[in-house]
């Protein structure tokens, strides 16, 4: 299996970087081929804007969707983007690492959706969600947040994480990847940077990497969240009368 | 009242860009003072990492929220986001308009919490929620999406136009502001760049324009989205049990 890690954290002796460096292991160990692209090294740019692109035709106002779809017809996407398209359709499975903030992932995290998942290309109307382009390779998140887990509830002090991750979730199936749950570190005070210093964060962040470890192990076994799809809806995109029942809340 | 609307659309001329005007006009003639600050016409630079910093201390690991925090006590903030800090201080009502993009805002403007938001500055592990900086203040998003209203529903082809902006909401809830229900326009093709040639569009957009004219000539008169808040949660930051019942769910 190829695997494709993304890393987006500034600071590469973060924990974050620590769980990169124990899934590259543990996921060799397995026998699996691992590439590691680390967005802030690589110095990705998040801003999806008119510059970016070579220009095809006269001067207009800048819709970018219209700009994606032209460049990716006419073979003219930015250098930057075609590298990360290429990386995506080697791989098989791909993890994101991460640092939750401010209830998502950091701009350049965001910013690689906003210009990477190219219309077009990767996505039409029609070719979304269980008819996405990446159907067939599976997708899964990495977190770490500073708060402990039980602040993490609806309603609680950190709210909900099923929340906070879920429009992240659903990006990654809108373009056709069975997404896998997420591997979730708490508790990740201070970035994880200052743990050699502290035992009992260091302890319990030796846990983490722990439970990662274990779960890599273990990932052929999972099952994708389940997610709508077409079969759900009814060609005005609602959700079918007729459509099975697991998805009926009234 | 002083009314600050953020832009984060990569056009001017686009949809986003004319219910700005279309808010300032409908402000202005209530009274109001309006600015309105286009992150992309800034430059803004929404990647959080060490060179945004003059170098305190000798070379260490880059934690973001130590380093933030540092450089607000020694007043050394970077200069674009000590002018983010006034413009916010300034006003009495925020309104972010951007066009919904991968189910978030875009990257500038995600970019805009993460560095904008200043750890130390504008919140603490106590002076948060309603204990935040910024209570007092109102905030509001207006949003753009493509999709069709009725395909947004939860199980719908477009998804929970309420989980979308949720992580956005809490974000601004997090630093004190009250938060106002977001004005979503809906069915915004192409950026709505196109709407001037395309006639059945161009009536909707008009109609999505008189609402929004309309709804901000009554503002005053909202009440804002209720949250959680610090006399319901216990010492460990869960939902306590002796909380109001508005937030029990079981």
């Amino acid at each position: 299996m190829n695997v494709l890690i993304i890393l987006a954290h500034p600071e590469r002796a973060s924990f974050n970087g620590a769980l990169v460096d124990v899934a590259v292991t543990e996921l060799k160990r397995a026998g699996h081929t691992v590439e590691v692209n680390d967005l802030f090294a690589a110095g990705f740019e998040p801003v999806e804007q008119a510059d970016r692109y070579a220009k095809l035709e006269p001067d207009a106002a800048f819709a970018p969707l219209d700009v994606q779809r032209t460049h990716y017809e006419n073979d003219a996407l930015p250098a930057d983007i075609e590298r990360e398209l290429a990386m995506l359709d080697w791989a098989d499975l791909v993890i994101f690492q991460f640092p939750l903030w401010w209830h998502a992932q950091p701009a350049i995290l965001k910013g690689w959706f906003d210009r990477v998942m190219v219309y077009g290309g990767r996505y039409t109307s029609r070719m979304r969600y269980d008819h996405g382009y990446f159907r067939g390779k599976r997708a899964m998140l990495s977190v770490t947040a500073g708060s402990p887990e039980a602040t993490f509830q609806p309603f609680g002090r950190a709210g909900d994480m099923v929340a906070w991750l879920w429009p992240i979730h659903s990006s990654l199936y809108y373009v056709g990847f069975d997404v896998l749950a997420p591997q979730v570190s708490y508790g990740v005070q201070g970035g994880g940077i200052r743990y050699q210093q502290e035992s009992t964060l260091a302890t319990h962040l030796e846990a983490c990497k722990t439970r990662w470890s274990t779960r890599l192990s273990r990932l052929s076994d999972e099952t994708p969240i389940p997610f709508a799809g077409w079969a759900d809806w009814n060609d005005e995109g609602v959700l079918d009368r007729a459509a099975p029942l697991r998805w009926r809340l009234g």
